[in-house]
């Protein structure tokens, strides 16, 4: 029986990434570390002969949903509720996608498992280049560390322990598509650089000291990132840019104490779930 | 700096199992399939010069929690508040053992990771004969299939995504170690069994129908269980057995719709996770 199903995911920066392709997109991917937020996506899916995907109460058209909704034979209404902008290195791309699945899976009473419904949203997440490692990291939750590309059973992955506020200021988009389909060279060696050495030293200091590393050695700083990395060092706290977006997350209230307005949230205990009732 | 840190672990029932032994204990473990419950424990650790374990504010002396403590080189309090009795098939010790490792590790600002703590934990369970799969199914969360035994990287775990409100009632104890220590070819085949028919048709339905068949082939249904499982089935609900305790748990009400005392909990969404403050 087709009845509304209800999904939260939750949000997802990452600090730092190397991009891996391969011919088949499930093994498709990124190494790198990030922070899931417990700021995400609540999806709503209802069954119906025509799809229609609503962001916010405005109608959206996001590609990857598409091609998940299309992956798994299913039509109907996607309402999504987002904490997070779109496109500004929050992950939100790959959080509807992931969460259409899960809803989509359960609407219908479907015999998906776990692993197949994050490989069905990742793959949806390659083709439509709009991330490489968000889905994966939202399912897991935490401060998620990935140690090979892809999506289960290809990839892996690990965690950095932690409990911790955190705070995010947001200076608007960058173009995903643009940076992850050009030349990556500069992108791939500081990612890789960046992973050996968090894995020598897995703690949270040391990610967002990695995270402004490979972002200056990546070339992906914006001078209002920069500046406002400067202050919250200069404030005695700890901040990094999240790829990719013209935005800076910080540990605990790192943001405020600089004087920065700034959304607070935690990083989220979980990955995605389905939810009983609306989240 | 160490310091008061918290942790939670979901409670685990094992619904079917295969165990399998190997020499080294990280490779040890079992494959099948069970639910993590909203309802578990929480583990309040203080570093001090002594160790001492209380559970709901009575002494309490559980062997994988001083050997995880030791694989750790620490001592403290553990403090654990637990909803759920131990021995009874609900995997509390695992539980305790996980959050353990958690706990210690964010009180002394340690460098293990995720991974490295669910395979201590797990270590530790399997060297005190009290658990061959519970650590990993609740560090993962939701409705965890074993597909592989032994803990990160070697074991290999999928998911039937659900949510679900669920009833438990337990009626005492089964000695774990009796049993996964005893002959153990019937529990394999059965639980070897299961396991395939489940990855054919992974739906919460066939997990409660293949536990039953397992309880039964595997000759591990007491009278009291039996009677149970047959009076939910008769009111029209789904229970199977938890292994390995004298406990039947039902989805939704189907207990209380019985006619039992039972209570209600829900799937737990997440996997065990660090706290910021007491869960």
């Amino acid at each position: 029986m087709a009845r509304a199903t209800y999904a939260f995911v939750p949000g997802h920066v990452t600090v730092f990434f190397n991009p891996v392709r391969h011919a088949d997109p499930a093994r498709t991917g990124s190494t790198g570390a990030g922070l899931t937020l417990s700021d995400g996506v609540a999806v709503t899916f209802e069954p119906a002969p025509e799809t229609r995907v609503v962001l916010n109460d405005a109608p959206v058209t996001v590609e990857p949903v598409d091609r998940v909704l299309g992956s798994l034979s299913a039509t109907g209404r996607v309402a999504v509720e987002s904490a997070l902008p779109l496109g500004e290195g929050f992950g939100v791309s790959g959080a509807m996608t992931l969460g259409t699945a899960l809803a989509v899976n359960a609407a219908f009473d479907g015999t998906q498992t776990e692993n197949e419904l994050v490989e069905r949203a990742h793959v949806a997440e390659v083709r439509s280049n709009t991330g490489l490692g968000d889905v994966v990291a939202q399912a897991r939750g935490g401060v998620p560390v990935r140690l090979a590309p892809g999506a289960p059973p290809h990839g892996a992955l690990d965690g950095i322990p932690a409990a911790t506020a955190l705070e995010y200021r947001s200076f608007g988009e960058l173009s995903t598509a643009a940076i992850i389909s050009d030349d990556v060279s500069a992108v791939q060696s500081a990612g890789e650089r960046a992973l050996t050495d968090l894995r020598a030293e897995p703690t949270l200091e040391r990610l967002f000291e990695l995270g402004r590393r490979f972002a200056r050695e990546a070339d992906l700083l914006t001078p209002r990132v920069e500046t406002t990395l400067e202050a919250v060092q200069a404030a005695g706290g700890e901040a990094t840019m999240a790829m990719l977006g013209e935005t800076v997350i910080a540990l605990e209230s790192g943001l405020s104490d600089a004087g920065y307005d700034a959304t607070a949230c935690e990083v989220h205990p979980a990955g995605s779930s389905l939810c009983l009732g609306r989240p």
